[in-house]
């Protein structure tokens, strides 16, 4: 199975809704998104014969509570729902991440399909069929691979974006940036234009997980800033892309790669960022903290090393494993410097 | 991915867990199994450097509850497990079923394997990589399809089972037999022998699944039996074997198939059931619970339809899609007679 991933105002995906083969559609969206778009929609009204079962679920990352994942499951089952059924999760992320771990595990597994509505899903979470919830023990450790049947790119949703989310997704599109140099050119060039650059990452991350649909090997490569940017994220209550965006600063910085950090900073300013400093500016630098989330990180192997996600040149990665004991020392030894350090 | 599936004693299987590519090996059994198994296997000094993380369930399908699933897994995460573990269920039908959805989920899915303990489990829940726990609405309504590595057949321990168990297995051989010649042979044979019978059904249930992962086709035939029996476990408290084999003879009843009746009688004397009364016999008949089962049925399509299982001769099963109306005039009409009806 592949992912349909098109382009398509509101008028077209409630017309692709409808051609679904199935009497019933289960819709998981966050009440703040249903609140914008649900009367544009119109799911009730718009699809000929369908039952529209709809499951409202808090904002953010609360979704991805196990009790959320519960009550979700229970909601639609006691509808009476059955295989056929195909669900669409309309909001960000962490609602697209939910819904799809909903659906490969109610009845073993329905379709299902995303209408993404922040930049950052656009480009990432919504592609490539990762889907998770998150324990007490860490974010996206329960989970699956199930693959949506389409992704509906709207970008006029981004102009209702707060300028936090809008920020989120330029960190991820700055990866996007340093993995793939048509992305960077683009960014670069002198009409650049955004809706354009967010349908390149689209369609990029759809090849690269499409040819290693289980991270077994290449896909690995989109984890580029995060495995120090997941510690960074909470440890200085950053948003994810931004958590990224500097956990790319961070391995470019350790690995004393000046010229990377002169390139990440040009991106930075066409993507419009201001001047940002870094968290750990001034601050405690979370060595510690790093070097525990790493051990427990899923990427980490049994013989005490984990795949680190490097640079060679824009448009150039590669997976390099490290040993935890190499980590922490290149940590280590960068730590003064890094607390008056800035891009 | 295919699943190994060998006949082995404990000694055999704890060589061949040795030798997987692990570090960790996680275990999942239920208590009463642990006390029965732990020191003959002891895994914790007879693997070469593994670890070895062992949780302990609740016996029987209590272990199939959402808490228990929550639990275990925050348990596993909070041991620092990484993707290259490997899990191992040791147990019954609901124990592999349970053990084999946390695997599937457990950071997106480690690969496992099964040492069935009970006769059910071995011709049925270990093969084919059907998964789940249950829910308020219904068993079976949350899981996935995850293929086991390996299924380690140890018909020794059948010896340990209470005859309830032993009713149970019965029930799923007699469903078997009249799937495939071959085991309706056996079965029949002068020199028929349990270890046999028991090995054909897994081997005919593993080329069945192999064939159709995902049961969108002649997987289906595995139900037969269970559409009813589902029902009938449950409104008279029958163990699962049994009530399939209640399930079979009140479809080939209600299509006023003797024939087939008097087959089943023949196979049930020879499988040492000894006379039992059908549990409806004198009762009230649950053709309301039955409808409203069929309904909820996963197999239910969006039609008002089920696809059921009818046999034409033993070894040759068909799919044939009945209408809610249809089952329903049929059981009515069937009801007084089967009041009083005895094989």
């Amino acid at each position: 199975m592949k992912t349909n991933l098109v382009k398509a105002d509101f008028k077209k995906i409630v017309s692709d809704i409808d051609k679904i083969d199935t009497d019933t559609i289960l819709v998981i969206t966050d009440l703040n998104v249903w609140s914008l778009y649900h009367k544009e929609l119109d799911l009730e009204n718009n699809l000929n014969g369908k039952k529209v079962i709809v499951w409202k679920a808090p904002e953010g990352e609360k979704v991805k509570e196990f009790s959320e994942y519960q009550s979700c499951l229970e909601f639609f089952l006691a509808k009476g729902v059955h295989r056929n059924c195909h669900l669409v999760a309309l909001g960000g992320g962490a609602t697209s991440d939910f819904a799809g771990f909903v659906a490969s595990t109610l009845l073993r597994g329905i379709s299902w399909s995303i209408i993404p509505t922040t930049m950052l899903s656009m480009i990432d979470a919504s592609i490539g069929g990762k889907v998770a919830i998150n324990t007490g023990e860490g974010k996206n450790l329960v989970g699956s691979f199930h693959l949506p049947h389409n992704v509906w790119l709207n970008t006029v949703v981004l102009k209702t974006l707060p300028e936090e989310e809008l920020r989120s997704g330029r960190g991820e599109l700055l990866k996007y940036a340093f993995l793939n140099k048509d992305i960077f050119n683009e960014i670069n060039s002198d009409d650049s234009d955004l809706d354009k650059v967010i349908e390149l990452c689209s369609q990029y991350k759809l090849k690269i997980t499409e040819e290693d649909f289980k991270e077994t090997g290449n896909r690995k490569i989109l984890n580029l800033g995060h495995s120090f940017g997941h510690v960074l994220e909470r440890v200085y209550h950053l948003c994810h892309g931004e958590a990224v965006m500097w956990g790319m600063v961070l391995i470019f910085k350790i690995l004393d790669r000046r010229d990377l950090l002169n390139s990440l900073q040009q991106l930075k300013i066409l993507l419009n960022w201001g001047e940002v400093e870094p968290p750990w500016r001034h601050r405690h630098f979370p060595t510690e903290d790093i070097m525990v989330y790493l051990q427990r990180d899923k990427k980490t192997t049994s013989s005490g090393a984990i795949d680190l996600i490097l640079i060679d040149n824009p448009g150039e990665p590669l997976i390099k494993s490290f040993k935890f004991s190499e980590v922490q020392a290149l940590l280590e030894k960068a730590e003064d410097e890094l607390k008056t350090f800035c891009l």
